[in-house]
């Protein structure tokens, strides 16, 4: 099986279909949201994770919304205010999300244009519609990712961090990508696993997805990255990113920066795979990235049980900042940034869409 | 509470106790070790671990071992071939324990020495005074060690990896008694403590006894000392070894080498803490350390819970090699080395001994 995170089931009286990621591995359970409630619970318990992934569940949530307005036989009016409200608390469902509040709000905008007299079931087909279109659009971004990385993608083993495939997108995934397409393709290399603690994200998703692939898989703990290294079995570390500012500094998994380190201590290059959409050029290096600490329980009760002694305090970083000048390169989907400088950064991104 | 591992109970009749450290945090449950088997099983079961710690249970295990045949009443020759018998199995209990051989045969070569008519009574007495010696012994390496440590650690906080305190020596340990000495002679720091994936020895064990000596400690996942480094909240790293080779080469708990690259990288310098016993003389360098892998379970199920799907294979190297090119100085019960290299090394440890 391909590995996604959602899929819109039915047409005139369709809805959304999740998988519960908190599962995974262990099961695969489809979650119907049908309702808007329904999706925003999931989105907040980190059922469906990922900010690409997040931003389209958003986008059709709106849909839903409207299919609510459908099932109650709204007027206009009534229709518009009811999917307006349930738009603005799908946008807040996760405050960090980005794409979550970009994806509602263009599916909104494209609500506000329809005549005021659209009724409840005019609006949710141009919701749909329009909540598809990020979808297939998503899909092709990370094919476009996926075939830029692997045409660059070394010799030797691949070792990656986090999750950042179907579940966390609504194609194929960034970093991940690059290692599915290379494969695809038809070239075979060892692909490496780290567990991504606090939440081991890779273990339990990224070894999933290629285990569900067909890809063999070894899973590691994320400090024994270095000793991997240093054995010469791989020839690439590739990671995802959550923010790119302008002169190429990345934010992304706690862990990602300890990596690059790593792989640049010991010669072995270093790629962020990320559609153009992760660059937030309004920060010009990453010392401007406020770096979110979450919950101590996420290091003190791994999967639950309890590690440490109460009176134990945690660090709990949600992410740390790897400096361009680590990154051997940027693949996006309008093409790879190489070397990462300020200059290439903007001359990557103010080239022609890739669908233009 | 001062944390130990273990401690001998009454005199004729006395028998070795335990912590059973599988248990801890969450309970704190002393073994009674009556008999041989008992202790075997704790030791196999990594009821008790830490090399020195090991050792000295494996020294009062003869001990043990010779009450068992004062309780049966065996006579002199029975006696020692009981003994004997059971020392052997000693030693196998954990075949990479290099301690546990060395402390057993220590004792066994005593009641060698002992005259053929010796009483199991007799054997019993010269078995426990030998082990006491190996024990007392240990507990002065860790306070020269925590001496020689505290004097040379710098301002800021100190960040550790695995357990190297009072549940894994005689005494208070190697690196952690740095700190807890450098705490007792009144300096006040911070202290973290990597969890040390996969089998959680910081979490569980370092942040229990710095918690029982009510010092304040934070820990966090491995992969996240990096971004603690970029912090600047870290003044020095400090670990233990395994084996420390003739040039200074230090095999130890995966993680050690990865922390020692960040730790140059952020310009913090990096101590091993061990006694001399550590060093193997025989090896030139770390390149002829073997890295023991072990079982794919403890990446793949952390605390006994299934994280990565059953079809993913693990990386699991035990230890890795830190080269002593990233270490500032090792602290030994003789001194500190420092810089570290073929020539201080054996300099250091032809000095006499610290308790000559």
């Amino acid at each position: 099986m391909i590995p996604i995170s959602l899929r819109w089931q039915g047409d005139a009286t369709g809805h959304l279909e999740l998988i519960d990621q908190t599962l995974l591995p262990g099961r695969l359970k489809w979650i119907a949201c049908r309702d808007v409630d329904t999706l925003i619970e999931a989105i907040a318990l980190l059922r469906v994770r990922g900010a690409p992934a997040i931003g389209i569940a958003g986008a059709y949530g709106v849909a839903v919304a409207a299919s609510e307005a459908v099932r109650d036989g709204l007027p206009a009016d009534a229709a518009r205010a009811h999917v307006r409200d349930r738009a603005e608390l799908l946008a807040c469902a996760r405050p960090t999300a980005v794409n979550l509040r970009w994806a509602v709000e263009r599916v909104v905008g494209v609500l506000t244009r329809l005549p005021a007299v659209a009724t409840a079931a005019g609006m949710y087909e141009a919701a749909l519609a329009e909540a598809k279109s990020i979808h297939v659009e998503d899909r092709r971004l990370c094919a476009a990712i996926g075939r830029h990385g692997a045409a660059i993608l070394p010799e030797g083993g691949v070792l990656t961090h986090c999750n950042t495939g179907g579940l966390a997108t609504g194609g194929a995934g960034t970093a991940l990508a690059v290692i599915t397409t290379a494969w695809e393709q038809g070239r075979r290399f060892d692909v490496f696993a780290d567990e991504t603690r606090p939440l081991f994200q890779g273990a339990r998703l990224t070894a999933w997805e290629l285990v569900e692939r067909g890809i063999p898989v070894t899973v590691l703990v994320d400090s024994a990255a270095g000793q991997l290294l240093r054995t010469g079995r791989v020839g690439a570390c590739i990671v995802g990113a959550d923010r790119i500012t302008a002169n190429g500094d990345t934010a992304n998994k706690i862990g990602t920066y300890g990596l690059a380190v790593l792989a640049e201590a010991h010669g072995v290059p270093f790629f962020v795979a990320a559609p153009s959409s992760t660059f937030d050029l309004t920060l010009e290096t990453g010392d401007s990235i406020p770096i979110e600490e979450r919950s101590a329980a996420e290091v003190l009760r791994p999967l639950g049980v309890q590690a440490a002694p109460d009176r134990a305090r945690a660090y709990n970083p949600a992410f740390d900042v790897t400096p361009a000048r680590l990154i051997t390169a940027i693949i996006t989907e309008k093409g790879v940034i190489r070397p990462v400088s300020r200059e290439t950064v903007v001359k990557t991104l103010s080239a022609e869409s890739f669908f233009a």
